[in-house]
């Protein structure tokens, strides 16, 4: 397929949901309405660790409305959430682990009559002692409060003798690094409605990233087959991992509402308690250890990485994984050794957020190989170039690098544009002005820790009009998976962009098809679409051929058109024909990702079936007498394969930027004691319109053989690097090598001063 | 595939949805509640037929909660209703031309309100003349209403020449019948609910039988794409071929509603309207003739017979088609001259009912038969067992009979079963007492006429957790559809029964598979359940033997468990197992069924893809001195190919017996002057529970070759010749030959004095 020769791929059309969402006619989940809708509230654990001795509703009774009390006895089904290791109960019967975990649910007949009753539902309690810190969870004499070690998860990478190696390197170097939490700051918070139906199936609306995890949650909290309960996706304004697993713990307790009091149950969260409870960046601390001999050839790397995993599992396991896999950088490097862990402590549990467990071990080895420059006397990226993966070398999991790999041209090409060889340090008044660089490798999907769940189905329907419905399990939660999508299907059955429907997810329409996470939407949700287009397309294809009195390989066909010499047929005329002759126009697409492997005892294998690449370089100014930095400008490339939508790439780099810089400068989550304390968009500080930098974005596109139209995924990649970035940038205007993020200016200043 | 060996198809088992129908659970359309919902009222034309030449609300305006009125200037689309011809309006402009027909609607906020508007609207109006009896709008002389001859539809079937062949026999009878109306007295009326979307979509819930002849009527008068209209059947009440097209103009009013309003509207019909103005079983006349040597075997037919059609086409022509094909009897018969016409008169527009064109002239056909053999002195059944069609020969339309033929074994087994041979009038003060006999071949499916749509689609997921989701786009209305299609997906994937959900239709879950009339769901919709359920079954099996380290023949599977040796798994492990393979579990499904045809010049072809058949014996009794009859017991037997459901085929012949019955003697629809004059269940008799009479119920069962599991199909053939059987019975009893149903107490009473 030649790009020239695409209709609807590879060009920058407007989204699909622009007007419908500019217009405000979207219906958000806290916008549907039900008749005889209740509104339930959470009951939420007030210290970090308690014993429930009773719960005691006997003065919400009073409350006008109030419809009643949902706790641990109204689990129908079992009392685990079902996320990877289910440890975490839909409501707790003994013991609460942190502050703000939901202990039970009260429903009333309006928002405000819920919350009330809420605050008046008693918890009779004992406190228990608790844990806050990650690395003192992992000390021998901690408290326990997961397994016997606080231990969540745990992976090693060994590849080579990295001990042995460092002994023969010139130069090593060896830092700690931490991290801070990152809130998702998703414009809607968490939202759902059960609606109970009559013959005892549950439908749930949901604004989530993942709707069969939703299923599988209301399903086994209900205790319900899962062909009785529906998920329908309601629009979704947010997600970047914070609508991935908790979506379903809101739907079951909406559920399990629903189920006890037979009304429908809309539970939405204030933004409060959606800071509280619901999942955040994995706080870390990490020890990077590079050597390398004085060419700077690197011949070791050694990392262990912490990831403060809260109180339950949810996906740190996964999130770990991720981490561990990517620890070492996008380098080729013979002798690696990793060791991470995902520590229980008593605070809100972490989980998913773009980039999931990458960005925090990328800042702190890009910020090392920045340092390790520095001691070897060389130039950053001529370092980094010396080491970085290119076709055929293999990663830190022994996996060989696919033909796919364009990660050296996105490096000249940001070197290029923001003129890194001419650069110095620009100084104005107390304002030290640097570029500094990063770049990413970035494993596509879920990869092999989430091989079983790596397919998607897609159901194309064509009706005898030529419209085109397609349903996919993936979801649109503001990235533009419809309009992406929505090309894909046109491109491949020709059929006109506005024939083309796509809506939000009903799992009642498609398998389960995996979540919408790890940038897996374009390639997996795509590839099933053109699974499903296929057969159709051949069916078109074939009668329009036909019509025009033409073979089926003398035609063309484009924008909608079928085209033999002077003669052409519409894509609808052909559709209208298929029917006349009751060909079959309506397929389930399934798509299942190429095989990828993870041995657990070494870490080595095929961790995901391909990469994408950033190469970011920052430009930041730093006034040394207050420590605050404005980020000029951000350059970056990407190779992320095919752009099927080009404005909606550079859509994607713009929010995954920002979102970088923010939590590399500015978001600073803090839990004293156990207790969040700046839950709010006041105290919790997020980049503003005037605080976004100037954006320089360039692509390379290196196509992936099995991806839709040879696109592979953009959807996490350009955050990842920033922070990274960003902090090599300060180190090289101001000479601090800063090793904590967010890096705030106070931190800054001192670490100025300490260094005058 | 041996009947023996199956698990779940060929057994009795209970409806899937008694359960919830009889605890009251079901929702049917008017149960359903939407946030903000309207009312719609119609405004119909007070006489038959009028010029409009104003429409006016000004009273209406003044009633509390008055939304607004909708009139053809609100049609967004196209104002023709897409039915065969599509000549019906869904709003007339200028001329209204049936007393009760819809001449605009209004909406208020209750029920009530609406009624009230309704009322208070004033259609400003010139009155015009108009035409009551089908025979009278076929003279060259009548006011033409329709067309330039009055006739919407007109076919012929001439095979070799039966005006010769007369000439040559020894017999020759010819006489004139006439039926009367049939109202489908469904338990709910027609409803139908539109809710608009917020994206500009229409989602219609609708009581029907055929969900996308909705569609296709909303998308028309909405002006919108079909895959912006979302029909979802609504629980239905009953059907019987008066929710096939109907339900399309009451949801098309109420979508029209809710785009002018934009808010959900709800339009349900009182009983009175709906008999105004919904379709009914076609009054009739005709002409038949035969002609038969000496011996009895039958040379010649010749027929002519004319539906009342009412003021608009509607499904007349298509009715008419399959009354045209089975005029001549299920015998074979080498002249045959049939000429049919559909006649417009300003009333009410009939369509489909149960039987479908084919009662009307069965009643008289079959009825000259027993008295062709009274004037040559034969047995009736004797006569017919020597003109009956079997294997090999041709119908009328020269189709070859295929091997799936047992009229004569159910002929025989009536036969015996009544004691007929030994049978005779039994005489008890006033009162006589007889059999009467009757057989009927009935084409299964749309036939040649409708063969384009003759085609249907299912979708079938398989959850994890191995329940099974199955769709398709044939209603459920009371007949059992769900159950016998979940009994044909059960045991297509060795599933547990109580692990496959199969729902009411949705139109966006499975594509266009026609209407649910003519015997065709089982067929239509349980081979497009096969063909979705076989590939999955592969892998489901393939798993399963690999589980049971067998190949994959050498396993059993049995009851929702696979079996090799002394190891078993269920089929939840197998599905578990193929989920873990990443294996396809969703597929939709596509039947076409086999090719028919009809040549419009002879009305030769193969009309019909299979034949199912039945014989009738009606034990009646009469009260010479009354009239009044009582149908003692139906002797019924039946070859439907393979039964899906013991217990359900026998509630269809139950359900059929009856309907036919009072069809037959009891049902008696008055329209004098264009108006109708019993609208009600207490004017319009019905038959209740004392009158239902003993059955006595016998099934030969043809396999059918391209049927599911061999079924071919069942719902109609029940009711077509319980009316002969009784006139025959009565004829036998009291030796009158009527020629006229209804056979009402007071005409048989007159016939009966005549007599004497």
């Amino acid at each position: 397929m030649n790009k020239e020769n695409f209709s609807f791929v590879g060009k920058s059309l407007d989204r699909v949901d622009a007007e419908i969402k500019a217009e405000g006619r979207a219906l958000y989940g806290d916008d549907l309405d039900f008749p005889g809708m209740l509104y339930a509230a959470a009951v939420r654990s007030p210290r970090p660790r308690i014993r429930i001795k009773s719960i005691d509703d006997s003065a919400a009774r009073k409350v006008e409305g109030y419809a009643g009390l949902v706790s641990y006895k109204d689990v129908r089904g079992i009392n685990k959430w079902p996320v990877v290791l289910n440890d975490y109960p839909f409501l707790p019967q003994d013991e609460a682990r942190f502050h703000g975990e939901t202990v039970a649910l009260v429903a009333a007949s309006s928002r405000r009559a819920a919350k009330k009753a809420a605050s008046l539902v008693k918890i009779n309690f004992e406190e228990l002692p608790f844990i806050e810190d990650p690395l003192k969870a992992l000390e021998k004499d901690s408290v326990k409060i997961y397994g016997k070690d606080n231990v969540i998860s745990s992976f090693i990478i060994k590849k080579g003798d990295a001990e042995k190696a460092f002994k023969d390197c010139d130069i090593v170097i060896e830092k700690e690094f931490r991290t801070n939490y990152q809130v998702h700051a998703y414009l809607e918070t968490q939202t759902a409605t059960a609606v109970p139906e009559s013959g005892g199936e549950m439908t749930v609306y949901s604004s989530t990233q993942c709707p069969f995890y939703v299923l599988d949650a209301v399903a086994a909290a209900c205790g319900l087959p899962n062909n009785k309960v529906k998920i329908i996706q309601s629009v979704t304004g947010g997600g970047f991992g914070g609508k991935e697993d908790v979506p379903a713990l809101v739907a079951a307790h909406a559920a399990l509402c629903a189920l006890k009091f037979k009304r429908p149950v809309r539970l939405a969260y204030d933004r409060k308690e959606d800071f509280m409870s619901m999942s955040k960046r994995h706080p870390s601390w990490s020890r990077v250890k590079y050597g390398a001999d004085k060419n700077g050839r690197i011949k070791a790397c050694k990392v262990k990485y912490v990831l403060d995993a809260g109180a339950y599992s949810t996906l740190s396991p996964i999130v770990l994984w991720r981490g561990t896999v990517h620890a070492a950088g996008p380098y080729n490097i013979e002798n690696i050794e990793i060791e991470t862990y995902a520590a229980a402590t008593n605070k809100v549990p972490c989980g998913a957020y773009r980039g999931f467990g990458q960005p925090q071990i990328c800042f702190a080895q890009e910020s090392l190989i920045d340092d390790l420059a520095e001691k070897l006397a060389m130039d950053p990226i001529d370092l980094r170039m010396k080491n970085m993966l290119k076709t055929g070398d293999r990663t830190a999991t022994g996996q060989k690098i696919d033909d796919s790999c364009g990660l050296k041209e996105l490096a000249e090409i940001v070197r290029k544009k923001s003129g890194w060889d001419k650069s110095k340090v620009q100084t104005n008044g107390d304002k030290r002005r640097a570029l500094g660089f990063s770049c990413v490798y970035y494993g596509v999907g879920l990869g092999a820790k989430g091989r079983y769940l790596d397919r998607a189905g897609a159901f194309v329907n064509i009706y005898r009009d030529g419209s085109v419905q397609v349903n996919v399990g993936n979801t649109e939660m503001g990235q533009g998976a419809l309009t992406v999508l929505s090309q894909i299907a046109a491109e491949t059955l020709n059929a006109p962009m506005k024939n083309i429907k796509l809506s939000e997810v009903d799992t009642s329409k498609v398998p389960d098809s995996g979540p919408t996470v790890a940038s897996r939407t374009t390639l997996m949700s795509g590839n099933a679409i053109i699974e499903a287009c296929l057969p159709l397309r051949e069916n078109i294809f074939s009668c329009a051929a036909s019509m025009l009195k033409a073979g089926k390989n003398q035609i063309k066909a484009f924008g909608g058109f079928f085209y033999f010499g002077k003669r052409k047929v519409s894509f609808e005329e052909a559709v209208k024909e298929c029917w006349a002759q009751r060909l079959k126009m309506s397929e389930q697409g399934w798509y299942v990702a190429p095989k990828t492997t993870f041995d657990i005892k070494d870490g080595q294998g095929d961790a995901y079936v391909i990469y994408s690449y950033s190469a970011d370089i920052a430009d930041v100014e730093v006034d040394i007498k207050t420590g605050e930095k404005t980020v000029h400008k951000i350059y970056a490339a990407y190779d992320v394969g095919r752009l099927i939508n080009p404005k909606l790439a550079y859509a994607q780099a713009h929010g995954g930027i920002l979102q970088g810089m923010g939590w590399a400068i500015m978001e600073n989550l803090v839990i004293k004691d156990g207790i969040m304390r700046n839950p709010n968009f006041t105290d919790y500080v997020l980049p503003i319109s005037t605080d976004v930098p100037e954006y320089d974005i360039s692509f390379v596109e290196k196509l992936y053989k099995h991806g839709p139209y040879k696109a592979k995924g953009m959807g996490e990649v350009p955050l990842i690097g920033v922070a990274a970035a960003i902090r090599n940038a300060v180190k090289k205007a101001c000479g601090v090598s800063l090793t904590e993020a967010p890096m705030l200016a106070e931190k800054t200043l001192k670490a100025v001063k300490e260094k005058k």
